[in-house]
């Protein structure tokens, strides 16, 4: 009922990008989000590390996936984590292989996302295209990993369900250049009077420079959430404003 | 140019909600955030704890304000800062005083927040207030302390702007039982549907509880954000959420 320095070794490296993208493997933390995985996803995972209490209370879960338990204690568990307040099971996942064709996005509305820095961020919109039905969130080459702790963490299982892909933003567009791409911007046509398609891709930009300068010139559309006369604000949260895009894209074309 | 012991401790305490309550003071830290303060509201300023290159860069913004500030170096800095990478300025400021009677609600769109407990949605909430022109937002007495560093760096100065109360949800509506009181549910009438009214309490639940057994006979109306029939997350995130319905308000009363 203890780990080897090895495997608290390997899992501990999986805090890193660089060991998550060697290994292609991520870490799931929480007894809801197992016990979902488990039973939608158990062949994606890679490892098993939990509390011998958790593993008794789930045994009907573990089904053919005994050789990938291990029986952890509290105190290594405290060791592998990532909470201030490690969870009582922590799996060792298998990230998605890239899909062998660029996906099809003309029949769908799809987010790119434009160097979004914050985790939690990431997380909050990975779960708002969870929400909308939204298959695809595209990621441009500098944007925080999307399967790092804290991404998986405020995605509330969104990556069983939502794919992501680093791509850049000409490559996608110029496979399908008849999408129309809307700009999520601070100066753009009122979202809630523009003519908004079901199909679409929305790009999101970055925290505080909004979308890149070398974006600019790939959309069609350029939307903006109005500020009440009464506002003070500067901007929104990215994740705020991303999710108010997406909930009127899906009312307007419902 | 070294901060004394009981200076550092003296700031350092107000990391915590007890000292903050005690000293009626909170911290807000950056160089952005503190020219805004400077020029709006110098009044509220207790200490300004500055490296000497940031009070020389803004020597103009320090006219009358000599005595409050304190050259602080680097490390001093890093001691009082609750950023991993500490400012060149850290603000000492006043809470603000409570309001001498109940703010009228009756002809604004105000928020409720029941039990918020993540900082960084109170503080993205504030943010969205802020935005969408919403002059209060009230609080339930277990939410998280709207003026915790965490709360005031998310709401990206939403604190300049608008008020929080902490109150009773029965005291805030006993007193104006005429305002239609909109709860956000997981069920309720499609937020897209719903006929809105321009002045109202919107209240906002708890992050994985929703709103509470005791607020939930004051409502008049229970809305929702559709999920799409392709979604799969169970919620949204609670900031997420509260956006939407304020945009949705305000589009739909423009």
């Amino acid at each position: 009922m203890k780990l080897s320095t090895s495997q608290l070794k390997y899992v501990k490296s999986l805090h890193q990008r660089k060991f998550r993208q060697k290994y292609h493997n991520f870490i799931v933390e929480g007894v809801k989000i197992a016990a979902e995985v488990l039973q939608t996803a158990p062949d994606s995972i890679e490892g098993i590390y939990a509390l011998p209490e958790w593993a008794e209370a789930y045994q009907t879960y573990l089904s053919g996936l005994h050789s990938k338990l291990h029986l952890a204690s509290l105190v290594d568990l405290e060791r592998i984590s990532l909470l201030t307040t490690p969870n009582q099971v922590l799996l060792v996942m298998r990230t998605p292989q890239p899909p062998a064709a660029l996906p099809d996005i003309r029949n769908s509305l799809s987010l790119y996302l434009d160097n979004i820095q914050d985790p939690g961020n990431l997380g909050a919109i990975l779960r708002i295209a969870d929400w909308f039905g939204i298959p695809w969130v595209f990621l441009s080459g500098n944007c925080v990993d999307p399967f790092s702790p804290k991404v998986i963490q405020a995605g509330m299982g969104a990556f069983l369900r939502v794919k992501t892909l680093e791509i850049n933003i000409l490559e996608l567009t110029g496979a399908f250049p008849k999408t129309p791409v809307f700009g999520a911007m601070l100066e753009g046509e009122n979202l809630f009077q523009a003519s908004l398609p079901a199909n679409a891709l929305l790009v999101i930009g970055n925290e505080s420079q909004g979308i890149s300068p070398e974006t600019m010139p790939v959309l069609t559309h350029k939307i903006s959430i109005p500020r009440h006369p009464g506002g003070g604000a500067e901007s929104l949260n990215a994740a705020v404003a991303t999710g108010i895009f997406c909930a009127q894209f899906r009312a307007a074309t419902r």
